[in-house]
């Protein structure tokens, strides 16, 4: 049973993560260390432990690695193969990993977070894998403590579960950031949009997107298409293209 | 004041106002003209009036068409020009309309509408334009009617509006058909993502949209990013490619 963990890193999945772990009463955060300094000393105040700029010595029953993809493989190098180490990566794949780790997993919150915006973790997917069985029990146990959606999944499918991730959150948020410059740029409050982004997802949730798609594309109504795409430049214009092409090809089918 | 209504089309604008309109005590819709017989004839059930292939001699206060853009300026020019007459539409400018008419106005609820998919009329933006102000009054007594939301808006606002209501609607709800094709094709239960996508829009709201952005592009995390495109093809790729150089535009400003 996993009851000490020490995490590497303190971006947003490590403030949500620690912010979990600290109010678990079976489980304690023993350290963390981060390159940033000033996130990683505000994050070691919340889980009241010493900030560290390197990894320290004491022996935890977890390492969690919560860093960009980009560093994941050298931080797993540095620590030690008897090590119990688990990251917290939708697209790195276990298997790819060039290390000899015998207890290697992944602890894969499907979320989007931000620190200082609360989510309630109990309702997160957690999607669980490791190189060891009795490892990927262990990482379950720890992820049931904090949501009630635990999965185990195979670094293939978690890849291509990151991609509609992105689509659905990362790309969808862009798009409302696009909408309201839009807005600003022409002088009308942003707040007359909210009714309608509310209703896209209830309507996506209780028909389907394919069934709830409307608007301009849809119809391919060109003369509105063309007048709008008068208005737009640059990637704006570019995206507004694309995505038109993309309903009209789906409708057409 | 507007008391009976005489309503051209049949689609899911229609069937939406027309169902609003019922319920209003002091308004009675007189007709309903379509091209299509079929939805024309449900329609025109949910009013309790005959279904009319062409557009009836009896007088009304008000023609409210509901067509797309691409016929507006065809049915209005078939409507004597003393009769009042208004329009759905977003994106078509009153000054543009190439019409006599002396009532002639804009009556755009900014809500997606889908038969059988109810919307709380209540809540939407009803955006009100007119060539004669006696008239505006008139379609803004309708409006507020059904709506707490009713504003004046010019064409040219409107159509700037009607731009970011598709970057926010019809394209949000493109990339969330995308997502869950993606899950389909990975045989992945497309359920996964719900908290997820619940969680964007409440972010989006409670910070806005580029505080709430998050994901590889915008930690500009190239290993992601690249891992991604090699798994996607054509629109998708493309799409994936273009909302990231326009993510990691927005964040490198």
């Amino acid at each position: 049973m996993i009851r000490t963990i020490g995490i590497i890193g303190s971006g947003n999945v490590a403030w949500h993560l620690v912010s979990g772990f600290v109010n678990l009463p079976s489980v304690t955060v023993k350290w963390i260390t981060s390159r940033n300094e000033k996130t990683g000393s505000d994050l070691a105040e919340i889980a009241n432990v010493k900030y560290s700029s390197t990894i320290p010595n004491d022996v935890v029953d977890l390492v969690l690695i919560c860093v960009n993809d980009d560093a994941i493989n050298d931080v797993v190098s540095s620590i030690p193969p008897s090590t119990k180490v688990a990251y917290t990566s939708g697209t790195i794949s276990i298997e790819k990993l060039g290390v000899k780790h015998n207890n290697l997993g992944v602890f894969y919150p499907l979320q989007t977070f931000t620190k200082g915006k609360d989510v309630e973790l109990k309702n997160v997917p957690f999607l669980i894998e490791s190189n060891n069985q009795e490892f990927t029990i262990e990482l379950k146990e720890l992820a049931q403590q904090l949501s009630e959606n635990v999965q185990e999944m195979n670094s293939e499918q978690r890849k291509q579960l990151h991609i509609a991730a992105v689509f659905s959150n990362n790309f969808v948020n862009h798009l409302l950031y696009l909408a309201q410059e839009h807005l600003k740029e022409n002088n009308i409050e942003q707040e007359i949009l909210n009714p309608l982004i509310r209703e896209t997802v209830n309507k996506a949730f209780e028909l389907n997107p394919f069934q709830a798609q409307s608007g301009p594309a849809k119809r391919n109504d060109k003369t509105t298409i063309s007048s709008h795409l008068n208005e737009l430049t640059g990637l704006q214009k570019d995206i507004y293209s694309l995505i038109t092409e993309s309903i009209i090809k789906t409708y057409s089918k």
